[in-house]
């Protein structure tokens, strides 16, 4: 389901490293070549081109690319080539010093859309990037929004077993749990904030499934009936970003370029973190809610090299 | 700090599996050589030693121990050869099959007296061992038990940052926190919990320090005159675990062996354990408050081979 496009054969990494010390070097920057380099290549085969880069010329790749670059194109490009257990630990910091719904959505991300191997990773670079462990700074961060910070803290230190395992019983009655509390107007229950941190995802989406088959509506719209506290918004982004991703990374992309101006920094993440995941789920999702492609609207709001580079990470750039 | 003893130079992992393989032959087992082994060897060398043996003869050491062994010293021994992540794993998983404070105990200490990249591999060997997340276990058996079962998912879901740094006036506003909720009667409050179950234990330790300073008390004394429920004492076990791993395990040896009978597994659990890490601490803290020798309370409470593997274990077996 990833959108970027490997070439057959791949170049080695001591080759990829030289074309973009040559694209480095002269005057001005051939941003086509670090695209072309860059844009094409998987997590695994990046991680080899900067260890080859940095043992070649004695620089790591991320600081040339920081002094060669300018604006969104850098930003992008550089999260792009950073390891990415260590870029969502800087988004996820980053995020923690602003305000608003916007910048929660990126530590509901980390939490409930990475893969919980990766959540792991995340978690260690935290802890060697800044000096404090990725949960300790969500709690305190929101230390006076209860019940808002037990459930980020609670999901951004879970570790939920991956197997597809599904326990019939306990969709149902779990369900059940999940109807009840939000008809009473206690999305904030223990039940609630326990079941969506701790379940494996299988688990959960079968739950949800169960609760639309019984209570006639998908829980996601039935939490936003619940209430309009900014706890309720963000417990329907983490149900959604653990039982449909693509949705919420439709909404975040569709978000980004809507009304005057783009937000690049979101429109970047979204695009940078599922390039390799779920893209494609995602472009069709797109299609169907918003009656437009997500090119389209990317090619509509963005321009230059930093245009070519977001559409050859979706695999829509021209050959 | 750890009791046990490697000798110098160390056997090779081929030489210490050929050792056992020929412990284990013949008529009757010779219990001796296989404490003489594996009763010397550090965790790496054990699990050296298991995968040599597994490729030499095609069977799991493990699982040639169990029907070679019997009884209480099986059961340490197993423990003892077994992977300490998955050790754990299992002592938690079997934990909470039981009822009773002493269960809890075991949780406890895998979430707050290891090292918290020790307690990520623990909750990797519990997935991959029971198809489900330790906090999950843990929230789902303790889900009508708050706010204790929020306590203990949240400090088995821990990753705290391991390096020395204290934010001096954290500790002094924490304290006050700390003190307030003790005051108030309420050692449940989410600051409490948020606290123990993020900060670093550097941080911690400091504040319990800062505490006892600012108002008189060890905050652990405290806790225990703020109610008398099962909640603060788990609390109080939580603080003593952080903050000085070798009271709890002194106790935990000593109230093992008090009384009529031994708890052979709760005595089996503190040694084996911790011998790699802080049995030395855990004997001098013995000493100082039972007025005996942790040794020799050993000595009186077990016997044969048991008795000579624990004593190894603790670094006081006769050579």
């Amino acid at each position: 389901m990833a959108t970027i496009r490997v070439p057959h054969p791949v170049p080695t990494p001591e080759e990829d490293a030289k074309t973009l010390r040559k694209a480095f070097e002269g005057l001005g920057t051939d941003e086509k070549a670090i695209i072309e380099v860059l844009g094409h290549r998987t997590a695994a085969q990046r991680a080899e081109i900067a260890a080859t880069y940095v043992m070649l010329y004695k620089e790591t790749l991320v600081e040339r690319l920081d002094s060669e670059l300018s604006g969104d194109f850098r930003k992008a490009v550089i999260l792009w080539a950073m390891d990415p257990a260590e870029r969502d630990a800087k988004l996820a910091n980053q995020a923690l010093k602003n305000k608003g719904d916007q910048h929660i959505w990126v530590i509901i991300e980390v939490a409930c859309a990475s893969d919980p191997d990766h959540l792991m990773l995340v978690r260690k670079a935290y802890c060697s990037l800044f000096s404090s462990s990725l949960e300790e700074d969500v709690a305190s961060r929101f230390a006076h929004e209860q019940p808002l910070g037990q459930l980020l803290a609670r999901l951004v230190s879970s570790y939920r077993y991956t197997g597809e395992r599904v326990d019939e019983g306990l969709t149902q009655s779990e369900a059940a749990e999940l109807y009840e509390a939000i008809r009473k107007k206690q999305p904030h229950h223990e039940g609630v904030i326990r079941m969506l941190s701790t379940r494996n995802k299988s688990q959960l989406k079968a739950t949800f499934n169960h609760y639309k088959q019984d209570y006639g509506k998908a829980i996601d719209e039935d939490i936003e009936s619940s209430g309009s506290s900014q706890f309720t918004s963000m417990l329907k982004v983490a149900v959604c970003c653990i039982g449909s991703p693509e949705k919420h990374f439709a909404e975040v992309v569709r978000t980004s370029v809507l009304g005057f101006g783009t937000d690049e920094d979101s429109l970047t993440r979204a695009i940078v973190s599922r390039a390799e995941i779920d893209m494609k789920k995602i472009k069709e999702e797109y299609k169907i809610r918003y009656k437009t492609t997500l090119d389209a609207d990317v090619i509509d709001d963005t321009s230059g090299d930093y245009k070519n580079f977001l559409l050859t990470l979706l695999g829509s750039a021209d050959p």
